[in-house]
């Protein structure tokens, strides 16, 4: 396969990464059902999560469209497997949607918890989908470009080494505190999102 | 960060624009539970702040990709600061489904006030980011292209700088009349969007 | 504006074609509420009218995205006209959805013609959109490319004279029978994906 | 028409292609209505069959993409014929959806017969619309790329010949046992989808 081969992996890449984020609107649900004690900015208000979720997910998805569009910029080559753990990766993207309402519709109510585990559990499968197609790709060289800067494709594997480890302690935190593992989301969420930091994240 | 990273950008920024304005549709309700009083095209007339909200909210994404667009083709090369308010505008672009959605279903109903006022501050908020995206590539030239011509850059920044004081009026006005606000946000879309004024508004 | 100009319109426009073409598929509905008398094979054939839409719309997207596509491969360079008619008529693209959830859930049930005249609506002021379009471009060779092929030029003034008519005779059948009249809809659509006649049709 | 005729084909299918394979997910439903029996994480895990349905699903997309991707590296010229065949095959794709959702909600339950039949013959119509744009391409070279590998081609041919007849099996299994089908369905997804072997798959 040639180097063009890349060009169309990258371009339906973006493209399932846009509607992923984009249909994560689809969560934000109008109130129904109105009342006098129910007013709808009281409506709006009450459903918080849904806006956390919502903000969680496109932060995350969007960190994800970042790196994924950074490693593509060092590699030269693709092959079937490169092919199939990108296969993979996209699986994962585009399931964020559901765990996105579990949590929007659940947090603060019975099952919450579970919620909270899929959520985590998602995000800790694409960590790990994210370090078996960077690996793929980078361990000797095998499909980097050859002029790819080894600076560059180190950072990447010791900021990918460590990814996964943030999302096991989301995930293990549910357990002590669902409200705390939601707001660990989110805060690396922001934080990986911040400018200037984006780079180490990557 | 080469020029072709900016390439890149545009097109998931492309994706996002154009789901987002496709996904309007699904505001456009099937009437269901028809019966002598309520025919068809009785139900179809009576769902018309849904048409207008439509409306609205699709020219004012258009515009946003026109004027987007435009940016970029002064923008020759991207930064991580830069990265991070394209990411924030994104956010604001793939929102405006949710309030144009409230706006349809509360227009001349209890709640309107809040619908309008959620709907023009999602505008006001989508007018700052693209000052900020603006400002974070112009000012002192930081991102542009070395051949970008100045008469261009200069007449973004005039009309980016009064841009948000027209959706403050908006929201201001939805205190006095929910149906002047909208009627307004309607207003705006269209003027903006004619041919000949395009070029000023960007 | 350079001819780059038109690729950025063109992909905007693609992905508005693809996004609206796909959402068709939310029409189809899961059939509920099953007993002895209603399995699914009958749930699902009932639902006929909902097949008939989908494909008609279907196929009048996808031959409208191959006539747009055809157009600007003539067109050399864009004005803020071109792209205020390009919008006109994304706007009328990404609105099918909704006449034919219209179609899909009336026909056969009151309602039905003015389901019918909605659809026809529709499709007459999409091929309206397109005069306009392509006027603005080709008329005294405003836009075109300057090494259009004037037989090409020529074959597509021909043909888009004659495009609303059909949907006007549509529209008009609508009164007699609505059951013709999408007959008329459908029968159009195959026979312009027709190889062959594609090319005509442009 | 040109080369860069194909390019547009190329992606404008991918953003179907894209499309069909994010709106998978909404198949997959936040449960409602639980209660001291039905507990969050029972409710998730009685909805495996709605797993499966979007697992097969998305990897026969993903695999149905990378043979599309991989016809049109060998395919140089397009046609009217060319665009008609690919038509057929992107109305096909943009189905799946809708006989997923059927398998999702009637696996295990009345009707589950008729779901996977419909889910079957989605399959071996998509088959038989690869068969019949490769061999519009590739029959006699008619609009191959005049460099195209031989090799490469012969194999596509051997591939796609044998490829409806797998769902044809999985159509006819069906009348035995639902569950076989549909596992069938899955395993002949993952096993297209490893890699090492969608290259003799395509």
């Amino acid at each position: 396969m040639a180097a063009s081969e890349t060009a169309r992996i990258e371009a339906f890449s973006d493209g399932v990464f846009a509607i992923a984020i984009t249909l994560l609107v689809l969560d934000l649900k109008v109130p129904r059902e109105l009342g006098q004690e129910r007013t709808l900015d009281r409506a709006l208000l009450a459903q918080w999560p849904a806006y956390i979720a919502f903000l969680t997910s496109f932060l995350t998805i969007l960190i994800m469209w970042v790196n994924h569009h950074r490693m593509f910029t060092l590699i030269g080559r693709a092959d079937d497997r490169l092919l199939f753990y990108n296969g993979l990766l996209l699986l994962g993207v585009t399931i964020v949607p559901f765990p996105t309402s579990l949590v929007a519709e659940y947090l603060r109510h019975d099952g919450q918890r579970t919620a909270a585990l899929v959520y985590n559990g998602t995000f800790i499968l694409l960590a790990i989908c994210f370090n078996l197609l960077w690996r793929t790709a980078a361990v000797k060289d095998r499909l980097l470009h050859p002029h790819a800067d080894p600076v560059a494709v180190r950072r990447i594997f010791d900021s990918y080494r460590y990814g996964p480890v943030w999302y096991i302690v989301a995930f293990g935190l549910a357990f002590v505190s669902v409200t705390l593992s939601i707001a660990l989301n989110l805060a690396l969420a922001m934080y990986f999102a911040l400018p200037g930091r984006v780079r180490q994240a990557a």
